[in-house]
């Protein structure tokens, strides 16, 4: 399997881009390579001291750099030769299986759609992140920010979308999807939850459990918990601020040691054509090691297949 | 002054609320007293022991309870001897100077908009938490779940709400109001908190600092937090979910500690035409003290007079 990764993507590039493609290649079997797209002179002079690996490493040439603040729409139409856009044409053109950027996410957002484009009948692709549970386990919740405006059937296809990814690659048989609201009982919430919630209860596609408070976001409740992206992306940098505050005041364990981002490498963008996937702007090379490792579970799972046929069977 | 208490509100009650009254009577100054009110007999079985102070405390009897799941509108028309009701009678024949009550919020709600009123200009009366600052201060965040569906104006009239308060009882002067928010930048947002930031931005009416992210929640970045309803919600019971894990976990600190919602009491309904206080459901007596202290400073602060003052100013 051959990943791409954005080498000049995310605020520490591309020296913890490059350590961290050594760190993956390292990990990963040896059928496996890694394509480090991005500006080669720069690859070269980091690239020195480990050598095993070197032959599974491959280097594209990039002449341009979208950063961070740039717009998307403006940056993906007008720099045709940036690592975001060759990568994305690479796994457009199967020269890829996967691809992977800490660059700007709004940009991998647009350019995702602009060439492998998304899956039919995908209303609205998403982005998800990781939360520990007490019990040891894993939950995702989706959207946190690709989609701050949403409707009800936005949200379905959400509860959709995440229940494939857990069933195929996180292996859990039958997940439970919970709607993130303000209380329990059926009725709660804003118009958009209550609607949702209608819509919702009444799904043959996925096991929904119902609504789920934020104060049981631990709790293990559900696997899959569905959101707005303006809701999604409060929560999640209020679990950010916790953990740097746990971190600065000496007070981390186990399980709260399990809420940083590194742990997880980043999140693919559900309902897109193909396997791509968004690290956090800050990713250390730990952080980059994990993401490329998340595109070859979800490359292996065969991601894009699976919720191809779903919504295909879905649609019919 | 002479400060109502609901001694049948709360999961623990009457035994929490009747010991709390017994605390917070012994703080307050001699001349002001608890009127209770509730079931006499409940509440003379528990008044043993403690007799210092008994000159300090009124009953007055009540024969019917709305209970915490009850539907508001329902139980306000339908109940008219419950302690809810017959203290926010009280409370609009100043026969109370204010009235708390840690039952059931949607009924003390309808139930201030039934009795005392709205404060005439005021869209939507609001409710928040309190939020300790890693720099020793407090912050509030409104609203946390009265209105869950708004537009720009009502956030915009939650600020100036926000600052009235913050400025007349926690004697900070030009607080600072931030806008929560899934960026900092202007145009960040959903299309509420996009046209909200426009509206806030040319305010002469308080201090607008701009957009806040729930990863700077700790950061004393603003002194004011305004959101929707539904989001506040969630960010609230968030904290608790922490807040929990922490004390669970054994790694509880100074800081950490703040964030038990015992400190602070409740919230005032802010908007209303007189001192109502919600209470925390699952309030111990410690947090019926400081709900009643709390009474005791708005009241003193003259809040509804300050904001009556402000709308009037604002509208004209």
């Amino acid at each position: 399997m051959k990943i791409g990764l954005d080498v000049m993507g995310g605020d520490f590039a591309p020296s913890a881009t490059i350590e961290g493609a050594l760190m993956a290649v390292s990990a990963l079997p040896e059928e496996d390579s890694i394509v480090l797209v991005g500006d080669e002179s720069a690859i070269r002079s980091h690239l020195t001291g480990n050598t095993d690996h070197l032959h599974r490493l491959e280097i594209v040439h990039t002449s341009e750099v979208i950063k961070m603040g740039e717009k998307p729409l403006k940056a993906i139409s007008s720099k045709h030769d940036s690592s975001i856009t060759v990568g994305l044409r690479m796994l457009k053109n199967k020269q890829l299986d996967a691809f992977a950027s800490a660059g700007n996410s709004g940009a991998m957002l647009v350019g995702s759609m602009y060439s492998v484009g998304a899956i039919p009948g995908v209303i609205r692709p998403a982005t998800f992140t990781h939360v520990p549970q007490e019990n040891g386990g894993t939950s995702i919740i989706l959207d946190i920010g690709t989609n701050t405006d949403v409707k009800a059937d936005v949200l379905y296809q959400f509860a959709l979308l995440g229940s494939i990814y857990a069933e195929n690659v996180m292996n859990i048989k039958q997940p439970r999807i919970g709607l993130l609201n303000i209380g329990e009982e059926d009725g709660k919430g804003n118009l958009l939850t209550q609607s949702a919630f209608q819509v919702m209860k009444e799904s043959k596609d996925f096991y929904f459990k119902g609504n789920i408070e934020s104060r049981d976001l631990f709790k293990s409740k559900a696997d899959v918990i569905v959101c707005d992206g303006f809701t999604g992306n409060i929560l999640l940098k209020q679990i950010e601020a916790f953990y740097r505050l746990l971190q600065k005041r000496n007070l981390m364990d186990s399980f709260f040691e399990r809420l940083n981002y590194e742990n997880y490498g980043g999140s693919p963008i559900l309902g897109i054509n193909g396997t791509v996937i968004l690290g956090h702007g800050i990713s250390s090379a730990v952080a980059i090691k994990n993401m490329i490792i998340l595109a070859k579970d979800i490359s292996t799972a065969n991601l894009s297949e699976k919720v191809k046929q779903a919504l295909y069977k879905y649609s019919n």
